[in-house]
């Protein structure tokens, strides 16, 4: 018997690796935005909005983190040909734009731009295929003092969020002095740097590992290889001994003050020119901040950071949540990095020959959200509107008008529209929308002109603790003349 | 002879169809968006943010403006096969997540949506592929008092925005009003709703275009057909004088007031049971919205609009705006709609096959912003930062912690990050910015402690305008002591 099936209804869902973000989500990040927004404005950054889709072309190929093997964009072909995709991050449009109106654009021009960026990658626990970023750059200084303002303002931004000073530290290196350590180490030839490209790329990778691996698993991926712990072996870049204590050496060159690492990498790389230019880098900005009274609890010289993208080619900075949270499994971990940046002089060149200098930041928004929740910070006013139920089918209109009236004070207010006809159901709706509270005038309070508002925080607390000689009492509903709504609304609501 | 040219590069160039947006333009919608938010959250409306990226499946085929051909979406295909595309609108994902999420919303379910959506169309002039929409709906809720409050809504929010009352017009219409005059007119059976569907479908596009074809225009559509200045040809409905006599009388119905409106519209469908449902909602609505305080000054029946999309089933209504501006060529033209919506009561039903009653509208934020602009009504804080110059290389430190004092005072400041060799560049660069004042200290007044404030409008103001006498006695720059750089940009700013 064959099964009469009406037409198959199409799945209500989220493609795979996306979500929605509902309510108090969403005003969340928006006022975390905003707030970063301020900042970016207040150091003399202009918004520009590109939209989400560019040429392929104009994207390239400058996806982060080349040892995934699912990175890529979302795109697709037009009818005419040309191939579009989603953005992946705000920095190739940033680079398109620069190039696109060189000639009306201010010099230097600094831009600040927040928006979602698509990664056509595998999803897993908290990734997502879309996610916000909020970037600051300036393209057109070659100056270390336009790195050295990002760093001093993404300390501000963080702070303007609700991170206290302490619970941060933005770490600063310079890929100069890294080529510099490749150069004394021998895995980079100044006359032919296509040379040992491959296992610099190990190195570099293996160093942004530190904090797995530890010294020993880096001294093996960079040395002969390493086997992980599900036995899965990883090739080494092949570096001596003498090579990988350089690159170790490098590593562990931190110190208790800026000018003692600095020291510490001139010794380490003053063999090299780059290497050299560096480090005379890294002592600039170190000053520059010191100048503006961002001191080493704020922003630190830390010659681990390596930052994944190729394409930067100066001074990197990451910042870092300090604080533990804990994770899945109830340990204690860092929270880990939430933003970063760097120097990249070659984005522009891509599309008109010429070497433009820029340097940026970005803020991973959600990873930050997520920190702030993890940490207890966030404090929303996640209240709902105030409901006015409907008593008498008949009268909506006169409760249209109450609701319009605690509109015009300013009060979020609406009335219940779903069926009226069960009573409980509307202070259900009330509850699960947790409004604060609820305004009632059936047929006798119509007549007598009062209405009844019911103060539903402080009805739920008394439900929760009260004897049932006090609940019935009901301290937590009032009568009041019907041209008093609005003055005992704002009394309950605390904002007289 | 090969030519030997180095690789290709890329075009920078935005897609055809998009744009960029800079500074002010990117501002000036942030605002509207705010404050168009903050009546939708006053109502009652939560915040709704679904990803830019849905399944095409999930989407279906309900983009409006159906007579246009090359309608479309931008879509590809995943790996997995799975068909993912651009939301086309910000109503699609709402029924997506009302079904999705059926079992934990509140019912009614109340949210707004704010956010950017794509149209694989043609672009054109002032019309892009990827523009704004800002909505609020309302889904779960049968009751016509849940249109009625969608009106309401929109009156407020375009007054928030700016557009003052009298300069626009909120027009409401019933699509069963329009059903029941079909019924009466002979083009729809209700026995069976898909005979005479292509007629309907010619009628209701005719009666949409009234504003451009005139009376005569619309008759010649329903009827024989009409051939336009051109010579083209579009074939009619095939109506005869009689039935078209019924139509066209219905689309003047409009009276003075709504109460006679309705009167006529229920001499002209009462025939009809589903137009006499339409009237009774009507009816229904004006009183609700009398009952308010939003009188015919600010909302109106009008038996004319139709709206174009095929899913609404009941109320329609759309924003208009009264105020003339001049187009292209200089000649004065209505504005014209800027927001719309109505009730669709099957868009949920496709995924969940049970009906759930919505209703909605959406703001079309970039032609609402187009609208103020031509009006002269956006008035926008367009100062750049103040310009701290750099007049001796070596000194950088000092200017960044001028920068720094003045952002910590809360002043937009920063540094001039180009090439300082150029002091006339330095200047050029703070006029591009549009910089309220700049600070300029060389060695002399290092050394004197003092610093220059330089109040760029004022001098601008005075080498326009003044004599050669007047210019060389400078009011426009003043000497201050270095600890009073602070105070004398804030007097410059007037925010003493």
């Amino acid at each position: 018997m064959a099964k009469d099936k009406g037409p198959r209804r199409p799945k209500a869902e989220t493609p795979k690796g996306f979500r929605d973000y509902f309510g108090a989500e969403v005003t969340e990040r928006k006022a975390m935005l905003d707030r970063i927004a301020a900042v970016y404005h207040r150091y003399g950054f202009d918004p520009l909005e590109t939209s989400a889709v560019e040429t392929v072309e104009a994207l390239g190929k400058f996806l982060p983190d080349v040892d995934r093997p699912n990175e890529g964009v979302f795109a697709w072909q037009e009818d005419d040909a040309d191939w579009l995709a989603l953005r992946y991050d705000l920095t190739a449009p940033l680079a398109r734009v620069a190039a696109q109106y060189r000639n009306d654009l201010p010099t230097p021009y600094r831009r600040y731009a927040m928006g979602a960026v698509w990664r056509n990658e595998k999803p897993g626990p908290g990734r997502f295929r879309q996610f916000y970023q909020c970037d600051a750059d300036t393209v057109g200084s070659g100056s270390v003092a336009a790195d050295a303002e990002i760093c001093a303002m993404l300390t501000d931004a963080l702070e303007e969020v609700g991170i206290p000073r302490g619970d941060y530290v933005v770490r600063v290196n310079n890929r100069k002095v890294l080529n510099g350590v490749m150069e004394v180490a021998g895995v980079l030839d100044p006359a032919d740097p296509s040379k040992f490209e491959h296992e610099r790329g190990i190195v570099m990778r293996a160093i942004d590992k530190i904090d797995r691996l530890g010294e020993m698993g880096v001294r093996a991926l960079i040395g002969k290889g390493r086997m992980d712990e599900s036995g899965d072996y990883t090739d080494g870049a092949g570096l001596s001994d003498a090579q990988a204590d350089v690159v170790l050496g490098f590593m562990s060159a931190r110190r208790d003050t800026g000018a003692e690492t600095v020291a510490r990498l001139r010794e380490l790389a003053g063999g090299s020119a780059i290497g050299t230019e560096g480090v005379d880098e890294l002592e600039r900005i170190a000053e520059l901040l010191a100048a503006q009274g961002y001191g080493p609890d704020r922003i630190v010289i830390d010659p681990s950071v390596v930052r994944g993208l190729g394409y930067y080619t100066g001074p990197v900075f990451e910042a870092e949540l300090t604080f533990e949270i804990l994770d899945e499994k109830g340990r204690p971990r860092q929270f880990g990095s939430v933003a970063g940046g760097g120097r990249y002089d070659d984005l522009v060149k891509r599309f008109t020959g010429q070497s433009v200098p820029a340097t940026g930041v970005s803020i991973g928004v959600d990873r930050l959200l997520a920190a702030l929740h993890a940490k207890g910070r966030m404090q929303t006013d996640a209240r709902g509107p105030v409901v006015v139920t409907v008593m008498d089918r008949d009268r909506m209109a006169d409760y249209q008008a109450m609701a319009t009236e605690l509109r015009q004070a300013g009060i979020r207010a609406e009335v219940y529209l779903g069926n009226p006809k069960n009573f409980g159901n509307q202070l259900k709706y009330a509850d699960k929308r947790n409004s604060p509270a609820a305004v009632i005038q059936g047929t006798d309070e119509a007549q007598r002109c009062v209405v009844q508002v019911k103060d539903l925080f402080l009805g739920a607390k008394i439900a929760a603790e009260a004897s049932h000689e006090e609940w019935k009492n009901q301290p937590a509903q009032t009568e009041v003349p019907r041209d008093a709504l609005v003055a005992e609304v704002r009394r309950i609501l605390g904002s007289v």
